[in-house]
């Protein structure tokens, strides 16, 4: 951790004030050049951005939502990989006009989901910026099936016949974005689950790590929304037409029963369709995975929020409800 | 890697063609929600900004300096800890109006480094953003020593009468820095050895694994200068008055014979004090450590360009050439 900050002591203290700065895993903690930490054989990181206009507004993102958010992101993709968070850095791009109390409920929230999942902060950068924006970079380690074998999942894999399932929310969350854009922060109050998966995803750490226990499954978490997602799940070939007949596809199924009171309240009033609004989805950060025919009974009873989505095919096309499906998803960037 | 670019596909490809996606340390590279890492028992771990206009400006920085420089200090935190660079992942933040050939200068610069130092890119995110900047963490193996004890350095536990010691260049870089700031990118013919270390400094890896095999040394690097990180390494209560009496202090000397001939020439062009601005410094990326008196002869026999700066005392005071300092080094926040 290099210090850039000329009141960084006061930043440092409500750091310390929040997050613990002794853990099994950090043999040095924040505080030196690097942290030290103790490690697995295997472990497995990811890296994401979190930035002002782009990932979260102000207008109706508190600053316990900022802090929440910005880890639960990453803790998704550590859920996405079946694992167990180990430990977590920070980089905090910090602008001016905050306040002491803001910062101490933007440390607060994130505070509250790393205690929750006993993940250290390990270390990080402050910088003055002109955006308020953070870069968090999480790792995990493996769960450990019956006999010993430390595994990640991955999202590849697939093959044709696997159950396509979902474990957790389609398109509450562009449901919740949708309603703050509109409206602000009041749409809380009238959509309150949708915004909740908007403001605070809750990462399905739990799911990950059951699901690594089985062998053919393979995992990703659903970020962009299933209609961006999906064709990654089943490999980059399901962009290509005829002249690549052998990629994967899929024939799903999303009905009406399968999504939220308050999605179909809010596309009712738009005038939307609230399957395409779903499949269109965004941000869910619920797992979407696949797994051969013969256990998804038993992950039904393991895992009873598992949601079975359709089955992967050979035909290279993604077939919703019968129809096939070329409706783009959320994208942060177009 | 998230992926939330609707040119994502070109900037991956860009990503591809500069940085391999295999290396012995990646059992999953780039691509999934998460890179696997293969580990030793320890490894250490550190996260930076580096963020336009308040690390580095577009004016004088090609796209193959910010490249560079954005994984060199990353480097110079793995070089403080005597370590040597296993992986990092690159958080990008893109913002519009630069062509691919600007990022194919940038990825150039990052690999030119990333190359010299066998490191792989093994994950990150992509995101739009307001302003260019990089979130890079880095991480790196312990160095072992002739018993095969793997050993991180830290800035921690410098004793009384332990020599004070500098492996690099002092303040060469804020010479760079003013001269580029008053001049622009033309100060690089009239200050090239200045410029290049403000530009491309060099980070000190071979030199900080070396260090690790000695016992009884502390190091950390020097990022925010002399003035600035001399407190860090005795420790915070250096920081304190004749309350704390047993905090550590330092009595260094600088003389002009130290500095480079461009930091001279531009201070007596200035009509500045040049061992003071050698002292301010800022973004050096060299090395700053303390190692028991008995064992520097060996050190400067094995490692010919260290110097002596001074040695640890027990009075809470920094000394320079006899005389208390007060001044306050760089200090990107203030």
């Amino acid at each position: 951790m290099t210090h850039k900050l000329s009141s960084e002591v006061a930043f440092l203290d409500c750091i310390d004030r929040h997050f613990p700065n002794s853990h099994a895993h950090l043999i040095i903690g924040r505080g030196d050049d690097c942290a030290v930490l103790a490690c697995p054989e295997r472990i497995c990181l990811s890296s994401d951005l979190f930035l002002e206009d782009i990932h979260f507004r102000e207008q109706y993102f508190s600053p316990e939502d900022i802090g929440y958010k910005a880890l639960a992101v990453s803790l998704s993709d550590i859920a996405a990989s079946g694992a167990t968070p180990l430990g977590f850095s920070l980089d905090l791009m910090i602008p001016e006009g905050r306040n002491p109390a803001y910062w101490d409920d933007f440390f607060g929230g994130m505070a509250s989901l790393a205690q929750k999942y006993n993940v250290p902060l390990a270390g990080g950068d402050l910088s003055k910026s002109p955006i308020l924006g953070t870069s968090v970079t999480i790792w995990g380690a493996p769960t450990r099936t019956a006999g010993g074998t430390p595994v990640f999942l991955s999202r590849t894999g697939c093959s044709e016949g696997d159950i396509i399932f979902l474990v957790g929310t389609l398109g509450l969350a562009r449901t919740g974005l949708y309603a703050l854009e509109s409206i602000g922060r009041n749409a809380v109050d009238e959509y309150p689950a949708a915004t909740g998966a908007h403001l605070r995803p809750v990462p399905q750490l739990e799911a990950g790590q059951l699901l690594s226990a089985y062998s053919g499954i393979t995992l990703m978490d659903l970020s962009d929304g299933l209609a961006r997602d999906l064709p990654r799940l089943l490999g980059e070939k399901t962009t290509a037409s005829a002249d690549k007949p052998s990629a994967k596809g899929a024939s799903i199924n999303i009905t009406t029963d399968m999504l939220h009171a308050e999605q179909l309240s809010y596309a009712l009033e738009k005038n939307l369709d609230p399957v395409l609004e779903a499949f269109k989805g965004g941000e869910d950060y619920a797992l979407l995975g696949t797994c051969p025919a013969s256990i998804f009974a038993e992950l039904s009873v393991k895992l009873p929020q598992i949601q079975k989505l359709g089955i992967v095919t050979n035909n290279g096309k993604i077939i919703m409800n019968g129809q096939p499906v070329t409706e783009h998803g959320f994208d942060h960037f177009a």
